[in-house]
């Protein structure tokens, strides 16, 4: 057996979700709860009809990658043979990770709080990891002097998400250039960054950054999943600079030699509409003021989010999260993420999403404050 | 970067594909040409509309994996829980062998003539490989004293493709029994048989032997690509006893998150169709004769496939097949795939598939028989 499989702590969200009673709230819930857009299923339908469902080659469809790329349009990264599609952004990061570090020598800066998966692929690649956790005091904004400060001998990567996963935060435009030129400024080897803007279409602040704007080393990891519905389809994709896109391209045609070409045609009608990767974006505006308000309503500390679908709450000092999560999912029917699986700095945090409707989450946030204020151990 | 990822040799297949001239023949596909089940997408599509496309577990849908479990029904494997749902049958693999064998001591044994991604992801996972090649003068049949006498004291784990691409060889009935009760009686760590059945389907002799049926150390790749003509759909999986599944479910959580859930609809609807996954076999069994027929007319020494949609056909001593398939791409108009990417035991062969309608494949083949007789150097 791999040893280092066998080092990687089990998925707490599971266990958690595991023991889920039913009639509770769920807040946990890393997906929208919208349906997706029906007309590109059916769009996609009519196409095997006529075509059948062939591989594509190992990177992806041509037409469904010049669509994306010139979308997005980032310098160095504009052209269909900068985007590999992989299986959902979880394949695109994983083959970034693996394909861009040497694990005999290279490190992963993690920025945190964030997503564990970063980590946690790390480490199963033997790629050593190296974290810098923003401060709870700047309602965890993403501090560009700490994270140059963190920068090791051995960091060749800094993975950042933004909208981040689990606070929401996005990087800002000035700290994007700033990070951009500071890194750009020093010698040696550059260090990657890789970007994960898997929420970027749920952005809710006027001045977000995207560093791939001002900085050529980025990678870019996305996906269609929670800007339109499509968890389930596993449509994603890594975008970058070539020569690195090429070795890329490799890693992924070893590991699954090629996303589903069904996936990519919904991609591609997708990419082809004008507004329909924003389609749902608006339902999440007003569902983030109203979230707000219930947290002001609350009492509780909470940050409140630039993006994504998530709010983290602060629990009393000495009250662990984990602890906290488990009273609440065993015996006041609600599920929420204990915030020290995004990094230590948020042991008295936890992470909810707000997909499910508003009332629900309000009743959800109420239990939630009635444990925080008056904590029942069993 | 990744140094394990430099050291592979990137794919003649690729390569060889690129010199295409526009109107010649293909004998080089591995993928069918028929039209996927149509019905099928239209299901999972008014599935879609009603129950969107949501995250499955990581191990899949369980309804799925139920179905599919009680199809095949092989021993320690029978149950949904001891299925993985995966990115294609080259995501199977690639967790399998990632997640059961310990680069710092395993080491995997490939039979061959093989797939080359076996020996190519564990290279990738820093993994030792042993190869034993089966011999030409037996037809490239499994040679059950061949294989255990291959085995080395760190062999942790066998690949073997039944059907195997490229000779279309089938394990037979009586050969799979005595691995197993061989394996069975040796001391020490049991030995893993990585059984990779993607064209189990497409077999065309009467006594196959499905070595799961026989061999409680057996972990099984598959998916519907082959069979109901869905490689651009990617639906794989792996099936393993308990617990070096749940150990690969892990893996497959890291790499990929889940595997499409419309693809795990797809498989749902076909395993609960009877006969549908068998529906197209009948095309390949009467192409099959054709083909034979086709290969004895010609004059060449050849493999007669027990299934899959592949004949090795041999080159004269001397004709190396790198450079046969070259000046068939570049001048003769067919491509053909040289047979040393599976063995070096196969240097002298080419592999043609038979998946082109008939008067085609004869065609190309009356070409290569030309070269072969009277070969033109450049």
């Amino acid at each position: 057996m791999n040893p280092r499989l066998l080092s990687i702590q089990p998925s707490v969200i599971r266990a958690l979700a595991a023991k889920k009673t039913p009639g509770s709230i769920d807040l946990g819930l890393g997906e929208p709860t919208l349906r997706p857009q029906q007309r590109f299923f059916e769009a996609a339908t009519r196409w095997v009809a006529e075509n059948g469902t062939k591989y594509t080659t190992n990177a992806g469809d041509f037409a469904t990658r010049e669509r994306i790329a010139q979308h997005y349009g980032y310098p160095g990264m504009s052209e269909a043979r900068n985007v590999c599609m992989t299986t959902g952004s979880q394949e695109a990061v994983f083959v970034t990770i693996k394909t861009m570090l040497d694990a005999d020598v290279d490190e992963l800066l993690v920025v945190e709080p964030a997503f564990p998966a970063y980590a946690k692929m790390a480490q199963l690649e033997g790629i050593a990891t190296r974290k810098i956790a923003m401060r709870a005091e700047d309602d965890f904004a993403y501090d560009v002097d700490a994270i140059l400060g963190a920068i090791g001998p051995n960091t060749r990567m800094i993975a950042i998400g933004s909208p981040a996963n689990p606070t929401g935060t996005v990087l800002r435009r000035a700290d994007a250039k700033r990070l951009a030129d500071a890194l750009l400024a020093r010698a040696g080897e550059p260090i990657w960054v890789l970007f994960d803007e898997i929420y970027r279409e749920l952005t809710c602040i006027d001045d977000p950054g995207y560093l791939p704007a001002f900085y050529p080393y980025t990678i870019v990891a996305n996906s269609l999943s929670k800007s339109n519905a499509l968890t389930g389809m596993r449509i994603g994709w890594v975008m970058a600079p070539a020569p690195a896109i090429d070795s890329i391209v490799q890693t992924h045609a070893w590991v699954t030699a090629t996303a589903s070409a069904f996936g990519q045609r919904i991609a591609f009608e997708i990419f082809g509409e004008s507004g329909a990767l924003a389609e749902q974006a608006q339902w999440y505006r007003t569902q983030r003021t109203a979230v707000i308000a219930a947290l002001r309503a609350s009492g509780m500390r909470f940050i409140e989010p630039d993006g994504a679908f998530y709010a983290c709450v602060k629990l009393p000092d000495g009250l662990d999260c984990l602890d906290a999560a488990t009273e609440l999912v065993e015996r006041r029917g609600v599920v929420a993420i204990p915030g020290k699986i995004f990094g230590a700095t948020l042991a008295n945090w936890l992470r909810l999403s707000w997909v499910a409707p508003i009332e629900s989450f309000t009743e959800g946030l109420e239990r939630i404050a009635a444990l925080a204020s008056a904590p029942v151990r069993g």
